[in-house]
């Protein structure tokens, strides 16, 4: 029997072990999607105690917590740090199977070097003993990137956002770590959504476009393109919640006018195909920008949320009442990247479901719209993301990708998380990828040549770095 | 190699042997959810031959001999007990890998001990053996029961039904296993089947409320909810076929004016959005009605029924001829759950799709519904159900379910069965459960403490008596 | 460590090396689905290179290559037939996991006696090998087709092919092996697509028949049936892509009318429903034909094709722009099953879905499509098909196909392929079906009698002889 979590976790063959030693344990992290706040990083904060890093804003958990009963006063409520502290460590021992089982421990074991099980039994040792590592130094936000060997880093802004804080960042020479802005442009496609017009008019000032039709909408957009272009953006993100919706304007006159009357209010109220209209059209518009910029355009789809409507009044967005939507639109999604290619081709672009059902469909879409005039695929598939990332959902979806793409150009994995503590996730995943090619190997489904390693730092790491041109 | 289907059946670690020895094994049954007959109890009944007990009601081996080729004569048709048993005999070799060759072997072993392999060749000596068996007695329903270790089930029962024989199995002194009913209101629920005035005309009068309009309606169902929970019923069960569909009532008397025009007649032709409208606005009144009472609500969703026109025609429902439905209504089931919520909070609610491919987004469906105040979850995901109910199914869905949930917190098996020998479906899930939790200890994934045996029992037992208040 | 693809590739256990080798290895091919042109067999051509075999017409390889970022000049464009095996032989190392790194291995191995491991390194060598080993004879599309053991195969055809290759190749004596047509009407049921005036006026032609409405269009249907029956015919194939989609016609003129107004021109444009009424109106037509001449009716559904508009218009159709359908009708497909069961019973029927999230609603689905009356099953499930059929996916299907289905009566692989080289993909088949049932021997759920050979005997050859009558 192996010892729990040991240092040859996840990795089940000589070669297993051999390729993660000597290929993808040392490589750098380019972690090119994630929610963490740059102004953090600025401010070079740190913790006091483990509820701050662990269960002030990690939603994963805060549902782990309400699956086992656990009362909300202890997860989003008035309970103390400590007591928070207590409940999530009552509950582990009932999260078996749970990637939030593993990255805990792999965190308190790779940042606190706390070897222990986490339970009630041993809740109180471990919350002194992370609180006396936190007070000893060493763990603040800059430290931890420095030590999760992160050598670049995007995050998720608002085109709104001034960057501020990623200009103290890049301004500052004590730390070399790159921190990106990401481009997410949610709130300008989302016509049908509360405060739009606020937004409409906070578009307008930071970027000095008077708003007054789509087209000058495009112009503001452009805009803050070019400014966060000159911050070093290299890519953008979007949410497609619930499913991708395609449907073709009549005409431009058509655009104006959905966008005129949804600009106009706090609580616009367009029909369905209306808001597709708009998002799509603004979506062709986006894609040609982004493909002519060089960037990467993220689509992440699926996510039906906040499904529960008087939690959602309560505790607002992004506390754990999201889940997967059973009708996802990849049929959808299949119209819209043929309207960017009839635009004169895709952006390099990255295709992310939430509902692992849509593995194949989405592995077998990417193959269909490649086209390359650059030596790099045009389109791809991203790594299982939130609800499927952990190890089976891992794998699946490495079988998936392999079985119907081409393995050996496939970007890798990125946190998505909002925690610093999360860049084990890299390491789980490299334990997985490492495992599954030694499997190959060991079993004479893959030989055993160089091209092995080539493969895995491919995939850690160099793949990444030129599909986004870090 | 191993025996077939010896002692270690499906245990395949040593640590999985001992957790199944240590753990599972002894725990007695409480079958929450199944489709015995309360009257076969009452009366105690006993088969004459195998053919009574696997064949004359079993839709499972019906369709497994449909898909061999076996003529409908030998099926529901009027063969001989032995013809047919000969029948089913001599397909069980191509049923390689289906639940029913292993469901099969294990009731012939653990009721008859039987310890061959049955086909046609072993078909005569089987027959004999059983049957000698049958008549040497300790096989009458009851012992089966009591052989089996069950120490409560829950019949499914329509709300106009007597509980005559809940009744005479409560009175009987001898009969010491708990045998309750649950509410299964599909019929009240389902205003555009045939017969639905001759069905509220008998609920108003078992009720003795005059049912005139919905209001009224609620008032017959209050009554018979208030007679089951006399009962000792402890839950309520639904079945929204093909798929669930939300929709709003305008208003109460749009709800109102569909009942009427539906109970009117024995042929109703309410639209889709009306037979919805009137379905939601009476699982919102049912819920908050089981959400007072302390009851669990059980909802199957995703059957698509009587396919096959032609032969519901000629052998009627439950025959063999339901199938997985493609559009199940996952995001449907969330805007229901809400409402739910809205009404002052779900009852304990499990959840159970028929398609495989609803695992992940069930489990994270439950995740957004809890909000406990008794530190219960307040919505679980029901076990693998009907056409997923195999080991592979079963291990599918132990994987989603500890990936996306907490397993800890999982209510585990139930039979869903018309049969008194399928209690060896526990022993089957209990096998599989010990095997993945042993696997994930000697893989180093999980570790080897007290949690894991408390794991187990908690799924086998202890969580199910206290999710339901048994 | 394993030979990489040595002679027990894919045969994990004693007893799946016996099965195979006992069972399965020296079993003749019936390859009753495939894409191969009969005039390369009725002239009995031979390639001068690698790149005819594997590149001219393969669109699994192409966009396996546009994955990796190879430009089109290397792919469909006018680099020479070395530069795009350099091109391929390149991206190898990347398709780790990918069903075209074994197939391809299997075919130089198989046919070539090149057993290397082909990548940038090899390739030269390979080239040579390979262009001298087709210099020295033995390589023709005949011998390729003896070598591989083939019985029997059925080409795919338009019911206006004159079939003229297949009178010559019955017409040969040199050559045994048996190759049918197979009856493909899609462009009949096609009246939505471009050019359906001429296509009609075309059958007219060849059936002698003046089509004037649907009445007559099922007189020049009937004369191109009974002209395939004439030539062998044994099977129909159907290509309903996208998704299935079930549509009652009001009334004969209805269709009529639909048909007269396609049929006046070559760029119809009827409705997405008169589309779908007009062919659920043939296909129920076409199933009772078949079923009066004991044919196959296979149906492929799922595919979504040619979503790349603009690539589509350059290339054409079948270049690798297809994909998997996330809206495939399984619960439509139900309702026209049910169709044909009302107009007499259903042909003997194979279902095939694109999107292997359908596998277990699918073998759900044949189930209750049975009431067999010559001792086989009516309707079976089709192999793990096109963008399914890989390792992982011909394991998924086995175990969702036992497990919801009786294995026994499969009837097992076919190629579906354009190339000579394919029948390797039966050993691949065979190899997994022999893994898969060995281990369910040694893991004790299976017993180890002489009904695995047998299952294995009729899954690789028998059941397909019996279910088309071969």
């Amino acid at each position: 029997m192996r010892k729990f979590m040991d240092g040859d976790f996840l990795l089940f063959s000589d070669t297993a072990k051999r390729l993660y030693a000597e290929h993808a344990e040392k490589l750098p992290i380019i972690d090119y999607h994630c929610h963490i706040d740059p102004r953090q990083i600025a401010e070079d904060c740190r913790a006091t105690n483990i509820t701050e890093l662990w269960l002030y804003g990690d939603h994963y958990k805060w549902r782990a917590m309400r699956s086992c009963g656990v009362d909300e006063k202890y997860i989003t409520g008035d309970a103390s740090d400590y007591e928070k502290f207590r409940a999530f460590a009552s509950i582990m021992p009932q999260l078996a199977g749970n990637p939030i089982y593993h990255w805990s421990h792999l965190e308190l074991r790779r940042y606190f070097g706390w070897e222990g099980v986490l339970s009630a039994a041993t809740c109180d040792e471990c919350w002194s003993f992370t609180a006396d590592r936190l007070a000893g130094g060493g763990l603040s936000v800059r430290e931890i990137i420095k030590k999760s060997n992160v050598e670049a880093l995007c995050t998720t802004d608002d085109p709104a956002d001034s960057l501020e804080w990623h200009e103290k960042i890049a301004a500052d020479p004590d730390f070399d770590v790159r921190v990106l802005p990401a481009f997410r442009p949610d709130r300008i496609l989302g016509c049908h959504k509360k405060g739009y017009r606020t937004y409409i008019e906070n578009l307008a000032r930071v970027s000095g476009v008077k708003i007054k039709d789509f087209r000058s909408l495009c112009e503001a957009v452009k805009n803050r393109l070019d400014f966060f272009a000159a911050h070093g953006c290299l890519t953008a993100d979007h949410g497609l919640d619930t499913g991708v919706v395609y449907a073709e304007s009549k005409n431009d006159r058509e655009i104006d006018g959905i966008f005129a009357r949804c600009a106009a209010t706090d609580k616009p109220e367009p029909t369905e195909r209306e808001a597709a209209v708009f998002r799509c059209a603004l979506l062709r518009f986006l894609a040609r920008e982004y493909r002519e910029r060089g960037w990467v355009m993220q689509i992440h789809f699926g996510a039906y949320r906040n499904v529960n409507e008087p939690v959602f009044k309560r505790l607002g967005p992004d506390t754990g009442f999201d889940v997967i939507s059973s009708e996802t639109g990849v049929n959808d999604l299949a119209k819209l990247l043929s309207a960017f290619a009839e635009d004169g081709g895709l952006p390099r672009t990255i295709l992310y479901s939430l509902n692992p059902g849509d593995n194949e469909a989405v592995a077998a879409l990417c193959g269909a719209f490649q086209c390359s005039d650059d030596g790099l695929p045009r389109c791809l598939q991203g790594c299982a993301w939130w609800f499927c990332d952990h190890e089976p959902g891992i794998r699946d979806f490495l079988i998936s990708l392999s079985s119907l793409s081409a393995l050996g150009r496939f970007p890798g994995m990125l946190t998505d998380s909002r925690s610093f503590l999360s860049y084990t996730r890299h390491e789980y995943f490299r334990r997985i990828l490492c495992d599954v090619i030694g499997c190959w190997i060991e079993t004479g489904r893959y030989p055993d040549t160089e091209y092995a390693g080539k493969l895995i730092e491919d995939i850690c790491y160099y793949n990444t770095k030129n599909y986004f041109s870090f």
